[in-house]
């Protein structure tokens, strides 16, 4: 099989590194030729273009772009590649990008591999990024299933945990463990502001791991928390109102001291959490 | 100096520890013979009891009960100590205890070693668990300064970095950074129940970092966010008001899609949480 692989950063060189090592021809595509070179020096690639001609007769083209590029970039593959050519992407959210996409090149598959590291860029890349990894794949009705089996046997080979669900599903569960937080723990960082100098100071003086964990996804890469924001506000705004009852609700039971009501509140968050940090292990 | 210690919990315990390392005669009391016992076979302190009466010529108490039982423990000690003795101790809202303390026994300083581990109890105890970490007293204008010295070289053997505030700011800046982080982060588990079956479920599965850490300090011990919330809660109400205020803030960019105003607020919690991680390189 050859893969094409659009976009040699963290998720797309990562990819690169593991499906060349399985074997597959990887011919990765980037915009700037240092890329290029550096995935060719780094044995990333069998073959390295800025131009997407390079692609003709791949079986697979992963795109590997931020979210907000992925239909320009299918609008500039589509003139070289052949009708049995799968595509795929791997956005963090799901319904607008394949409804966008399904209405340019049907034999398609979205995918969202659920992995990452702090950094970015070809240098960041690493081995076996994805392994015990969920990665979700979202094929709708109309999906061909040569297609869906095709990239099936990518996140096989990359030893993620496959998902399937809908579009919308994945949206909304993404919402809630990954947009939601950024924006509970950026207001958290925010709402410190108001705190009087001296206060501030010693806040800051005295803050520890549970400030530094509760605020970390708040005080990330803004680009990051505005694309998540912009591409599923629907689900996100959905989450934060429910989020708002639930404080609201934690607050009324301060506020009036019934301390029966906010202790049961918080036997029940030690007994759920598990169930979100236990099945890797997180701990 | 002869220091003795009340409460041989993770902190008291570990305080035990470092001040018999530095040449301190220590005398260690518990309600319980076993946990006497062990702290001996541990050789934390150089006597240990159940009877507050060993502590007859003491030169400093510390403290180390649960926030609650403190004003009963200062009862239950003033039989058998001298006028010279002073005592303080290590709860952590200080507000409310110095205002009871102060009234049974001028001669206290109240103190907050900001240390911890997620283990309770004598057998959690450690070496060195303060120093590097900050050490607050909140000494007021009628605490003896005699009685603050005395404190002050107890917290300098322990390694620790000494703060001195008044009880209303520390109060306020541990419902910031302490106990804010607690409810902000229970209401997150607790708002992704309202999620169907099918979506939380594929969150579940999909929970990765993001979630772990800002779901952590809520799903921790539910009687110690119970006590922080009671000793606190007019600090912790103001600081969620502040919270809620700053969240809907977030809402209403997200709402409006006003990509602008979330935008810099992303771009200024990025700039500010390092005032708050970085001085103990927590990261």
């Amino acid at each position: 099989m050859k893969i094409g692989i659009i976009g040699l950063g963290l998720i797309g060189g990562s990819m690169a590194i593991d499906l060349s090592a399985a074997g597959y021809q990887v011919i990765g595509i980037s915009r700037r030729q240092a890329v290029c070179d550096r995935a060719l020096e780094r044995r990333m690639v069998q073959r390295a273009s800025t131009d997407m001609e390079a692609l003709a007769g791949a079986d697979l083209v992963v795109i590997c772009t931020p979210i907000q590029a992925i239909a320009a970039t299918v609008e500039a593959l589509l003139p070289h590649i052949h009708p049995d050519t799968v595509l795929t992407d791997v956005g963090s959210v799901k319904q607008p990008v394949v409804a966008t996409v399904m209405q340019q090149w049907a034999n398609y598959v979205g995918g969202h591999p659920m992995a990452g590291t702090a950094h970015q860029g070809i240098d960041a890349a690493l081995p076996r990024l994805f392994a015990g990894r969920p990665y979700v794949l979202t094929p709708i009705a109309q999906t061909p299933p040569a297609a869906v089996d095709r990239v099936t046997q990518l996140v096989h080979t990359l030893g993620s945990d496959l998902y399937r669900c809908d579009p919308a599903s994945h949206d909304q569960a993404v919402a809630w463990i990954s947009h939601l937080p950024v924006v509970v723990s950026a207001s958290l960082i925010s709402a410190c502001g108001s705190a009087s100098p001296e206060v501030q100071g010693l806040a800051q003086a005295f803050a520890s791991s549970g400030f530094r964990d509760t605020s970390r996804v708040g005080g990330g890469n803004p680009e990051l928390g505005l694309m998540m924001a912009k591409h599923n506000h629907p689900n996100l705004l959905r989450s934060l109102h429910h989020y708002r009852q639930h404080l609201d609700q934690m607050i009324d039971a301060i506020d009036q001291e019934d301390w029966g009501a906010f202790e049961s509140a918080l036997v029940q968050t030690q007994r759920d959490r598990p169930k979100f940090v236990e099945p890797y292990g997180l701990g």
